[in-house]
């Protein structure tokens, strides 16, 4: 069994909204992202989502107001709620999600990547 | 919707070994919990378990070597191994576990804890 070294996986990727697995906890996978710049609008139709945030600032922006993550701070965005991420400059964020979730959630385009492990 | 921000959530507690619930994500709960001392060989038959750490330094006994965590590392017990938390100096470790982890796991004694929301 070893640990994972949240700084070290940071460090094995550059590319932006491809999330890597890092660690499974029954049904749910754990991902590293790096965000940069604004992905889109959509909602995961059966999967609660959340944004643990580890360096820099990202905004999540939701119909009815944003939400503005801090390092050290998190949030769960509840199945059904659209959502889009924005990060001014580069977010490293941990992300919960079933293992059934695709990162562009009910859109299929040129965005939408199959998660990894690293 | 609100976020949780790690570091106030646990300024609202001061006892140890006693998890508590800032969210959820389908099936499984996040919960923060403040660790000092040794807890007690256990395992969790049907669940996986994550522990962060936010603060502090965490020893993870194993009967085939131990874990030490570091702020930043993090490590997933698969369900039916044993496993016993040590925590020299107090650590702040945050939770993965489905809804159904009871803290002590196979065991039921008076370190037994049902987690609350905060």
């Amino acid at each position: 069994m070893e640990k994972v070294n949240l700084a070290e996986k940071f460090s094995r990727f550059e590319e932006h909204w491809r999330p890597k697995i890092v660690g499974e906890v029954n049904d749910v996978h754990v991902k590293l992202v790096k965000l940069q710049g604004e992905f889109m609008w959509h909602q995961h139709e059966e999967e609660d989502e959340l944004f643990l945030v580890i360096k820099g600032r990202l905004q999540i922006k939701l119909r009815d107001g944003d939400l503005w993550l801090e390092p050290g701070e998190l949030a769960v965005i509840p199945r059904g709620v659209e959502h889009c991420p924005v990060a001014e400059e580069e977010a490293h964020v941990l992300l919960l999600e079933p293992k059934s979730t695709v990162n562009t959630g009910n859109l299929t385009n040129e965005r939408t990547s199959a998660a990894e492990w690293i």
